[in-house]
């Protein structure tokens, strides 16, 4: 039957996403839609990659992952449908796979050609969510376009210490790109020696604690508190292992 | 099977949207429910009106979109079953299907009589989510009560210039009711000049620009930036074409 | 088919509610989804229970109602399933379920293990999701986990006067625990006696009344504008009826 999720930065008091789960609907009537999100920083294409990392394999294979945080519509930047550990992605050429394709060496894509009569400014309704649907529906990926060698990564940080902050969470916590086997007594940030423990649980609610995070990660956090507040510090910020 | 759409401006902490997904459920066990967004402006009929208009007939005939931004809960204000355009309306009286029955001529509508027991400050849980559930389990508008010669239409301001604002987006767009079609040179508005474009990727990052948006209407918006914000104007601001 | 609700305090702006729904759909491909909220208040308990109340028993019996607002997450604290009125309940056991049991006496209870290789962090992916899956997908209560005697329930305020604000909603109605039946001519709240009405369209616009509200119990309001804002006060606040 197909299942689509979706993921925006449109939110939802204008009708823009209902518009197109209007045309998911119309294109694939079967197809079962599922919010993952639409209050996504704006055009915060770095956010999105994370976001979506965090929940594209844990969907079945064959799951469509609609991603429209946008900000260069109505540029030359390309559309395209990806597949990658055997799920499907529709979305802006901009960094949004970057993540996930790294992931899945195996990774395919293709680049959507714009329908007749696509408007300018909303392609998540006029070039994305048609293309989510056909697939939805049973297309293949080489039914909806031109296979494409490469496709706009994200840009990786120089290594400072022994890695950064990648995503902020809204909780506050900062989760890194370290390894999580790697967590030992803990970590330096922002000039603060940070202990480690396995939970929250061993922590006093205010501390800080270095902990492995659900992104397999190490994460800095504060028990019932935002990290990042607490720190003054955010997406780019080095991390040191003690 | 039968779809329902859901429009309001409850927001989503406090249960009433699931109260409402509960009753659709008991009511029309096999229809598909699908937000359509939950924090709208309160009690902003207007707004209302412009999102439905987004995304009405996006989906396929025979859908229900529930709409409860209703401010005069309580009072006499009829409840109304719609249809217009082979899509159906469940909602108050106040404004809110103003635009798709214009859009629509051939539209109908009944008067939802209060069910017995009813409360008198959550008609969305049990005036609106029966009729809307008994539409999607297969009834006729005709069953669900008596037709209305005419219902509550959205004040049409007086034209100043060529047109007005009448929405603004999330992101700050100022979409006018002025038909796209009209477009050449550009736009003035505010004291300000703004000259046409195709697309966004015409103008620089940060420009005001006038361009026909998605609605098919002219737009002024700021690339990557807020129209609203950068011309200090909203919904009413006359626009006249250039 | 399965049905499971998602209540959480997770937001919906970093993915972590969409890898529930991949997990919840991967372990029930037939179950229907239905997001009750994603924004409740951080870690409040309370809040979360009233919010729960108001929609547990709208959904058809069998529907499962997974509830993760967890400040206790990696502490000692209990993971539940919970059936109450023929409707289950899966989350952690801090008081969320109190109000749902306290109306269902002859609810039952069981304790979630916690899956081989569950985080230490994100309970609502690793435990509460595989859990609400497997009772959507059939699987009775006993198949869970070990029954448990008693849970966590909510802390019963003091009755100062008749009762207290209980819970208060985005739109600022002080919903009360007295029961809707005693209202007659009003009630004294903050050192203002507020008259009763049946309905808002009683009162003038900005006016403050006492009515019975949706919940069945006595709530003060003000007509479209906050309760809660003009009087100053919240939840424990007391009420007393005139």
């Amino acid at each position: 039957m197909g299942r689509v999720t979706l993921l925006t930065d449109f939110g939802t008091s204008d009708g823009y996403v209902a518009a197109m789960k209007g045309v998911l609907t119309t294109g694939a009537p079967s197809a079962v839609l599922d919010d993952a999100g639409h209050d996504l920083p704006r055009g915060d294409v770095s956010h999105a990659a994370w976001t979506l990392r965090r929940y594209w394999g844990r969907y079945p294979e064959g799951t469509v992952h609609l991603v429209v945080v946008d900000p260069g519509v109505g540029t030359g930047r390309r559309a395209l449908a990806v597949e990658a550990g055997g799920r499907l992605g529709v979305g802006p050429d901009n960094g949004v796979f970057g993540l996930v394709v790294a992931a899945h060496p195996g990774w395919r894509a293709v680049s959507l050609p714009s329908p007749e009569g696509a408007s300018s400014t909303f392609h998540g309704r006029d070039v994305f969510a048609p293309a989510a649907a056909r697939l939805a529906a049973g297309a293949s990926l080489d039914d909806l376009g031109e296979s494409v060698d490469d496709l706009v990564r994200l840009p990786t940080p120089e290594v400072g210490g022994d890695g950064r902050v990648r995503t902020v969470d809204r909780f506050g916590n900062l989760v890194t790109d370290v390894p999580g086997e790697r967590l030992a007594a803990g970590v330096e940030m922002a000039g603060r020696r940070i202990g480690s423990a396995g939970t929250y649980g061993e922590v006093a609610i205010g501390a800080l604690v270095a902990l492995v995070g659900s992104d397999g990660t190490v994460e800095v956090a504060v028990r019932d508190g935002s990290a990042a507040e607490r720190l003054g510090v955010g997406v780019g910020e080095a991390v040191r292992l003690l």
